[in-house]
C-alpha cells in the first residue's frame, strides 16, 4: 500500500496525520490531495526496517513551500566527512530536504552514512551512480546498460531513499527537437546528458522512459516518490520555454499520469534558467499539464551573469514561481556555475531559498506565514531584539550584526542611533499627556 | 533653464545626449522622456563652478534600471573615512548613485568631501540637517523651523547636490489618516518622523508642502531634482497599500505635476515592506498617479522576518517592482534594520540590487541587456572562464570562489568535476567522426 492507495480508499495514514500537524492543514484535505496526486508525502516506508530515522516531509498545494538542498562530493572533492558537515548545516539552516548528488568516493557508502545522519527526507539520482560505475569499471559512461541503470533504482529505493530524480523525459524524440531547435548552452543537466550520451551513442531509447513500469513497480514497493527529472531544462535566459523543454515536459506529463495511475507518487522537476517574465508561465504550463502535480524547481535564475551571487539571482526566480504555485524549491548557492560549495555556501543557499519560499508563503496563504511577519513587525516596532532574533528566518546571523555594531547601545540601533524613527516618534507619544504645556512653554 | 524647459523648447543638451550614448536610446527619445517628465536626468547645473565632478544619470522610461547606494555617517559612527571608503566600494560594485544620509559628525563638510570624490551623482535628504542641528544646538527636534528646513534645502541645492529627497507628502491631513487607521509599524521613515514630530507638536502644517513654489524656486534655480519622499511608507507587510500610504501617494502625484510645469525634474518615492503579490499593483497604482513619473523604490522587502538578508529579501521585492516599471531601486544591505553598514555589507547591497536591476532590464528590452546574458552563456557554454569573469556582473567573486576551489583543473569546474554536463556531450560532439565504429567496437 502506499500513501496515494491508502488515501484512494479513505484512509488516513500515519504519515499524512504528520503532515496534517505540522502544516495545520485538515487531516482530510490532505487525505483528499494525496489522493488527487497534488500533495506528495516523502517517506520510504522501509525506513523502519532499516533502522533508518523516520522523517516525513510533505509537498504540494496549501503546504509551506519546502527547501531542498543538494549535498554530495565529487572527484575533485570525494570527502565524506565534508559532506555530512554540509548535512549539519543545511538542517540547521533550516532544509526540509536533503538530496545527495555524490560523484566522488564511496557512492554507497556516502548515501549510507547520509540516509543514517539525516533527520530530513533524503532524495538521489541514480543515474549518477550507474555513470559514475560505468565511467570508472568499464571507462565510459557509454558502458551503462539499461541494466545498470534499473540497477541503480532499485538499489537507492531498497536502501531507503525516499525521492529518486529520474530523467525519463530525455527521449529520442525529445533528443531529436534538441537537434532540429538548437540551444545556446545545450544540455545542462548531468542525468540529462549522461543520458542523451548513452542514447546518442547506442542509439536507443532511454531505459527509465522505456521500462517505466518496471521502475513504477520499484517506487510502489517501498513508496518511494518519483522526481520526474527535467534534463532538458534550459541552462540560460535564451533557452527557456524552447521546443525541446516543452516536450519534455510533455512527457513527464504523461508519465505522471502514469505513475498516479500505479499509486506511485510523483514531483516534477522544472527549470533553470528563465526571464522573469517567463517564471509565472513555467508554473502554470506545468501545474496545468501535469494536473497540479507538485512542482520542483532548481532556481529558476532570472539572470546568467551572476557567479558567485546565483543565490540571489535564483532566490528572485524561486519566489515568484513559489507565489505562482511551486512546491518545492532546489537552493542555488554562491558557489553555482564556479565550484563545489563549502559549508557557508550551503548555509546561504538555504537562506536564501527560505527567504524566496517564506515570502511566497506570505501570498500564497500558508497558515502561519503572514502571522509570522506581523508577530516579527511588532516585535521590531517595540525594539524588542530578543524577540526578533527568537522570529528571525536566521537568528544567529541577526544577532551577530548587530552585536558587533551595535554602537552606543540601548534599544535602538546604530544605523539611526538617537535619531530612530520608531523611537522619536515613540518618545513623543509618551510626552503627548504634558505636550500641550510643553508647547506653551516653547 | 532647466533640462525640462530646454527639452520642451526642443532643444538636446549636453546631459541629454550622454544619457542617449551611454544609454542606446536615441537623443529625440531621450528629449521628448524629459519633456513628459518621464525621465529625470540628475545632474546639478552648478557643478562646474564649484568645481565638482561632472557626473550625469538618466533614470526613467526606456533606461537602464539604476541603483542607489546610502552611504553616511550615524551618531555611533561618526567617521568620514569610513564613509568615504563605502562611497569607492559602491562605486566599483556598480551603484549608479549615492546618497549621503549623514547624521553624526560635521554634516556640511562630510556631504563637501561625498561630492568632490564621488565620480556618480549624490542625493541628500536636508531635513536630517535640519533636524540633527536642532537636536544638537537647541535640544530637540521640535526646535526646527520651517526657515531652517527651506535654509537647508538651499544650502544642499547650492553645494552641488543632484537629487533631494523630500518628504513633501507627510501633510497634516495624511497624519489624521494615520491616526484614524493605525498601523503595525506606524511611521519607520527618519525623514518621515522628522517632521511628524514636529507637526504634531506645533500643530503647523509640513513646510516642505506649504512652501513648494519656494522650494521649486531652489530647484530650478540649479536643475536640482526633487525626489518626492515617501514619509509614511509600509514598515511591515501587514501596512502595504493602507489609506495613509495612499494619501501620501496621491500628495506627492499632485506635486509631481506641480513641479512639471514648474520644469523642475521629479523622482517619486515607493515603498518600502510589501507582499509579493501587491508589488505590481504598487508600481501601477505610482506610475497611473504620478503620470509615468521615474519610480524610486526602497527594497521593497518581501517578508519582514529577515534580518541580516534584507539585500536577498529587498532584491526578490525590487526585481519584481523594476520589471513592472520601477526606474531606480535605493539598495538594501544585509545590515538594514540591524545597524550601519560596514563596506563589505555595501558592497553586497549594491550587488544585490544591480542582479534585481538587471533581472528586470532582461524583461524591459532595455538595449544591452538580454545581449549580455546571451554572451556570458555562450562563454560558459565553450568553459571560457576569462570571458565569462570578463563579463560576470561581480569579476572579482566569481574568480575569487573558482580559484578557492578549483579542485584539478582543467575547464570544468569542481562541482562535477570530469561528469560537467558541458563538457560531457563536447566530448562526444568530437568523437561524433569516429562513433560509429566506436560503436561497432563495443
Amino acid at each position: 500500500m502506499t500513501q496515494i492507495s491508502e488515501a484512494r480508499q479513505g484512509r488516513l495514514t500515519a504519515e499524512m496525520l504528520r503532515v496534517s500537524e505540522a502544516e495545520r492543514v485538515a487531516p482530510e484535505a490532505v487525505r483528499d490531495a494525496v489522493a488527487r496526486g497534488h500533495l506528495t508525502i516523502c517517506c520510504n516506508r522501509r525506513r523502519a526496517a532499516l533502522g533508518l530515522p523516520q522523517p516525513v516531509c510533505g509537498i504540494g498545494r496549501g503546504l509551506r513551500t519546502k527547501v531542498n538542498a543538494n549535498i554530495g562530493t565529487s572527484a575533485d572533492y570525494p570527502d565524506l566527512d565534508a559532506e555530512l558537515a554540509k548535512l549539519h548545516v543545511a538542517v540547521e539552516a533550516g532544509a526540509d530536504a536533503v538530496m545527495d548528488l555524490s560523484t566522488g568516493g564511496d557512492l554507497r557508502s556516502i548515501r549510507q552514512k547520509v540516509l543514517e545522519q539525516s533527520p530530513v527526507v533524503v532524495g538521489t539520482v541514480p543515474i549518477y551512480e550507474a555513470a559514475v560505475r560505468a565511467a570508472r569499471e568499464h571507462g565510459g559512461i557509454r558502458h551503462m546498460t539499461a541494466e545498470s541503470i534499473l540497477s541503480a533504482v532499485r538499489q537507492h529505493a531498497e536502501q531507503g531513499v525516499d525521492f529518486l530524480t529520474l530523467h525519463c523525459g530525455v527521449t529520442l524524440a525529445a533528443l531529436e527537437v534538441l537537434r532540429q531547435s538548437p540551444r545556446v548552452a545545450g544540455i545542462v543537466s548531468r542525468g540529462g546528458s549522461f543520458l542523451a550520451t548513452w542514447m546518442r551513442y547506442h542509439r536507443q531509447e532511454n531505459p527509465l522512459y522505456e521500462q517505466f513500469d518496471e521502475i513504477l513497480a520499484i517506487c510502489s514497493e517501498y513508496d518511494v516518490a518519483i522526481s520526474l527529472g527535467d534534463g532538458l531544462r534550459p541552462g540560460c535566459q535564451a533557452d527557456s520555454l524552447d521546443r525541446a523543454q516543452v516536450h519534455e515536459l510533455s512527457t513527464l506529463a504523461e508519465l505522471a499520469t502514469r505513475a498516479l495511475e500505479a499509486g506511485v507518487q510523483i514531483i516534477v522537476e522544472g527549470p533553470g534558467h528563465v526571464p522573469l517574465n517567463q517564471v509565472e508561465t513555467q508554473v502554470r504550463l506545468q501545474k496545468e499539464m501535469c494536473k497540479g502535480a507538485p512542482f520542483y524547481v532548481l532556481g529558476p535564475l532570472v539572470t546568467d551573469v551572476t557567479p558567485g551571487y546565483d543565490h540571489i539571482a535564483a532566490a528572485i526566480g524561486g519566489a515568484v514561481a513559489a507565489a505562482a504555485g511551486v512546491d518545492f524549491i532546489c537552493y542555488v548557492t554562491p558557489a553555482e556555475h564556479l565550484c563545489l560549495p563549502d559549508v557557508e555556501h550551503v548555509r546561504e543557499g538555504v537562506i536564501a531559498a527560505r527567504i524566496a519560499g517564506h515570502a511566497a508563503d506570505i501570498v500564497k496563504g500558508v497558515p502561519g506565514a503572514a502571522e509570522w511577519d506581523l508577530e516579527f513587525s511588532r516585535a521590531r516596532k517595540a525594539l524588542d531584539w530578543e524577540k526578533m532574533f527568537r522570529l528571525a528566518l536566521d537568528p544567529r546571523k541577526a544577532r551577530e550584526l548587530r552585536e558587533k555594531r551595535r554602537g552606543a547601545g540601548g534599544d535602538v540601533c546604530s544605523m539611526c542611533a538617537e535619531f530612530c524613527a520608531l523611537r522619536i516618534l515613540e518618545r513623543e507619544e509618551q510626552a503627548q499627556g504634558g505636550c500641550a504645556d510643553a508647547r506653551e512653554a516653547h
